[in-house]
């Protein structure tokens, strides 16, 4: 089973942040409905553009998310305020907290997310700057882990995102972040994984096939979970080809099926 | 540099068993010529479905191809007669052996190989039937090691085949294989890979989809080298793909460059 947390209701993108604006409910539940139809397991709903209303805007788009899906969702704002308005906000369904890192407001985030009982994404990263070999990433990865473990937070809960960068200015970037991912599947085998893969082909021409061979070579190392477009059809292909040659996708059934299911084209 | 074996010039197609069937030099050449367009480094020549005319067709092929292009020719044939006689029809250009493998005519081969200076594709592959696990392939690749190190052929000149078997029935055929492509990139750092891939898609629909996960992840594992059909476009954006993210394609110029070129469509 590979987590997908879909990206589309996030309103730094035009579209969203337009619907939102003009309280659109019909065009945000339409999304919610298109995403979990291409087999979101969780809906990421981020409302931040504006930090005096991102707190209002939040607990509107999750009224429509609500009311159009039963998925579980996950809660994506850089503000501590905002997250535990949404968890209040939410039915009593699943939620997943996007995200903690080690700054001193993931305090806060860990306390809500055993409140709630939600699971969480922890990113490898420092106050200090992005990591740049998959060796600074796996010590960023233990520090977030003895966090979580330290406020009894099951391993199976936390989604950790390795923090993907684009190779076109650092050519290592890609294999750095694919060792990361052995090595923290390696000492962690409960944890699981939620990066968001398309920085990888930041700045490259023709970014969707950098992106599927990125998503097929981390699936190989143990990625089970991406942020990810569901409606990308050629990324949601290559995720199910990706684990039916890994031998995780026992006899290729959800291969099969999603070719049954028509979703990559004929 | 990634090792391209184009596949198309092989009678067991239909297209090419008929073109030479009536000796239509121009759809021979025509096919030469759009493999080494699309980014050949050898042309693969299989003259075989009718025995006793199978050296006769070598020939006949390697004269319409040599006319063609200048490219080095991998001479497919299960005989080894066949092997020779195309070795000898060469007009001096760099030639591969397709294959030898762990059965007694591999020392007829082998002194060929050391005669005429070519590269050869060593088939992971005992008397005694398929290997399944990485470890079988390993152990493969290691006797086969041994002869071609004993008659005195640098590592570099072998193209291992660590065999590519179907997920369909074995699913964890596509993992064994990459398994044995670490192990054997590790143990023989000079040595180089030419599989045929498309095999592990057999009996899947959509096999394409597949084939392309299997060549990213392949890659990242130590591949460099594959038989393929380098008009599937598909699959070569993939390869250029898979190599810009594992850093082996320095600062993605032969990636941008096939961009650029055209090859991948708009």
């Amino acid at each position: 089973m590979f987590t997908i947390v879909a990206e589309r209701l996030n309103c730094t993108r035009k579209m969203i942040r337009e619907a939102v604006e003009r309280r659109d409910a019909e065009f945000i539940r339409g999304e919610a409905l298109k995403q979990a139809a291409a087999g979101a397991t969780y809906l990421d709903v981020n409302a931040g553009t504006a930090p005096d209303t991102e707190l209002d805007t939040m607990c509107w788009m999750l009224e429509q998310v609500q009311a159009a899906v039963e998925l579980p969702i996950s809660l994506d704002s850089a503000n501590p305020a905002v997250i535990e308005a949404g968890l209040r906000a939410l039915d009593g369904r699943p939620a997943m907290i996007n995200s903690i890192s080690l700054e001193p407001k993931a305090e806060r985030l860990l306390a809500l997310a055993q409140e709630f009982n939600t699971a969480l994404i922890g990113l490898c990263l420092a106050p200090t700057g992005m990591p740049n070999t998959a060796e600074e990433r796996f010590a960023l990865a233990e520090q977030v882990m003895a966090k979580t473990r330290a406020v009894g937070i099951d391993d199976d809960r936390v989604y950790l995102d390795p923090l993907v960068r684009a190779v076109s200015a650092e050519p290592e970037q890609g294999a750095e972040f694919l060792k990361a991912v052995r090595q923290i599947r390696a000492a962690y085998p409960d944890v699981h994984f939620c990066p968001g893969m398309s920085n990888v082909s930041f700045g490259l021409p023709q970014r969707t096939l950098l992106n599927r061979a990125f998503v097929a070579m981390a699936i190989w190392e143990g990625l089970d979970g991406a942020i990810l477009d569901p409606l990308d059809t050629g990324v949601m292909a290559q995720l199910h080809a990706a684990r039916a040659i890994a031998g995780i996708d026992e006899f290729c059934a959800d291969y099969m099926g999603a070719c049954r299911s028509g979703i990559f084209g004929a």
